[in-house]
């Protein structure tokens, strides 16, 4: 069943694989099938260069296993929390990218130093808060599904698609599995400009929200004007 | 028309992506017919995996699409004022490579530490002032073009020919398309060379001026000697 | 003899220089069979697109030659003291990576900042305390290997499968070959990550203990459920 | 004439562009036949990918053109000086490379912080003194060499292979061309280790003289034991 999702997914792993963002197999993508309530998603700890479509494998919005012989990725229930409290979500990815995974490990939220990270993210990217000793010794994964919810408390998930999760990497998402590896690629590229521009300017602020908007909604929404037709995101 | 034209500038949008200077489709490079008064530059968004040279699109310098069917650039108003107010120009490029992002973010000109820069640029790169409200909400992409040339007030753009657009990305320019994308790639490496000269010297000023105009002088003007022929910038 | 693992030993010296942790021919990996007390391992200072399974050295615990007709590498005796001295270990990995070696260089452990470390290492990487005069003049390689068994007084090499040897480089090992190379790549990945990370948030301690045994556990031991089958480190 | 040269020189030409070491055309190699007094050097500003060794071309030590069409690189008056100044030369690079211009541009000399560097540089390498002005207005090619040699009066250069000019970059040498262009890869190498030492530790100090000493002689002279022969720089 849901042939072409996981042909979708596939290529969505072995994209985010060719994107660079992947050492090993730190990372994993999943796409969402909303009308049947189910998600194709990576196998755990199987090599990109081995993986092929019929292994991803399928998983209801309850958690259970609906089709596919082998483990799903150890990062399952996180990506089955955001699609049931972050609407509208398609896709969703997740790495250990060198820059992103750096500002997760330092705690910090990633702030919007030019308009780069705007267009893609409109203001900063949150970091979830630690878990406690309670939510680790328990679903550890789900856990880190609802910090990732109760991060975006007062930020839309559609006009910031990715998150930090606190001492340990990003998940960026999207409308469709590709569309969250290539959000993948632009937060690393962005943590990366990020961290730069704080050297050569320490303490500078965000940049004005007149600009974040401007970028932003000329690649998003009704009046997006960048590309040969509206984006939809 | 001018088919020579886009395929020149079409050969230099794919030596920009070759140069690994821009992530995805951030990037486009343009060259100008001053006889005709016409440009040709990258439609907007298309992918380098699939651009045709007769996917360039022919803008004049009143800002008239007159050939092609997509749509240009969303940049196109910014060469536009390059073409318009700093005289010599016949290539203009973009894009939001790394390190001459990072310095563009922090507000910062670059400057001159060392002989390489020297080589393509004399001088500082300035940095262009904040937009303010007004020309955020007006027609932004022009309003970009006019902080440029507000930059160049008292610097001449054929011995300086790149910028630092605050908040945003580097422009270059040149003698070519081609050319344009040549100081692209110089700029972001002195961009480099900068940024970690300071992590190394911390308060180091700019080399001094006899040297800065041995190595200009060395490869520009009429006593340059540096290649097999003097170059004509 | 033991041509299995003289063609293993040689696949993890081609493994590890594809990986681009070496430059030119600096690295070596060697393999142990521990029923003969004979571990294999690269000829010294051959380059890796020469290399030969059949020049792999076969040398014996106490530090004989028995096969090959090329000098094994300069710090066999290191990988010699390490077999014998930290138990369980059957593949041992050196190189000078780049951020690892900067670790080693300024003298520090690694510290563990993030998930990424603790997937595989359960703690600080040790660093080496400097060698004495008296040990540079002896047999100094095998001294560096005493060095290494001192660092791992308090700490399980089986938990924390590498280390930082001062003012030179890292080594690591596993229970195969490739296993170490693997681990090679993973310590040169969080070294590069923990420098960022500081560089992020100065004067930030390590992740709280129950993150780290989560993760390190979540991958290694009896209640492993990473991958499709538990690892066996 | 001195056709094994030439092809030798070109080859080494092409080795220092595929390590990546140069951009565009910024980088050259010599090599010298001390018999005959000439040696073979690249010809200015000719793109690699279309350098063939029959342009190569053929200098005496007195700075006339022997054989060749082509104009020599410009800076064919330094190689001149160190062939001339510093004995026992058989090759010269220079490179712009990213890490020891950085140090050139900052006007330090490099410091010895791991035995990666002691491995190939017996100490520091040196930075020289900047050049007066009337040193910019004669022949600075030249005098660029005299500065080199005037940092060499108390280090000996086949001991240290290598030098930063100030504000503009590393030269490196060696028993032949190819030894040259290895030496600098080794030197862009350490040059990326010291400044992440020094990030990650402040104020650190080389490292101790009996280290420095054991790693060079490991690798040179008469008691080397590195490879399978003693190298013979």
């Amino acid at each position: 069943m849901l042939e072409e999702l996981k042909h979708e997914v596939w290529e969505a792993n072995l994209a985010l694989h060719r994107s660079g963002l992947v050492l090993l197999t730190w990372g994993n993508v999943s796409g969402l099938d909303a009308d049947a309530g189910v998600f194709a998603i990576k196998p755990s700890g199987v090599s990109y260069a081995e993986l092929r479509p019929e292994q991803m494998v399928l998983v209801d919005l309850d958690g259970r296993v609906v089709e596919g012989t082998l483990r799903p990725s150890s990062d399952t229930p996180t990506h089955r929390v955001l699609y049931r409290e972050l609407k509208g979500l398609r896709g969703v990815a997740h790495t250990h990218s060198t820059y992103a995974t750096a500002w997760a490990q330092a705690c910090r939220g990633l702030p919007c130093y030019g308009t780069t990270h705007a267009d893609t993210f409109r203001g900063t990217v949150p970091v979830t808060a630690p878990l406690d000793d309670r939510a680790l010794a328990g679903d550890y994964e789900w856990e880190t599904g609802r910090a990732i919810v109760r991060a975006f408390a007062e930020t839309s998930p559609a006009e910031v698609p990715g998150v930090l999760v606190a001492n340990h990497g990003p998940f960026t998402w999207g409308g469709s599995a590709a569309q969250a590896v290539e959000n993948s690629i632009v937060l690393e590229q962005v943590a990366l400009l990020a961290l730069l521009t704080e050297g050569l300017a320490p303490g500078l602020g965000p940049i004005r929200a007149p600009l974040l908007d401007k970028h932003f909604l000329r690649k998003h929404g009704a009046s997006a004007y960048y590309g040969q037709q509206p984006t939809m995101q």
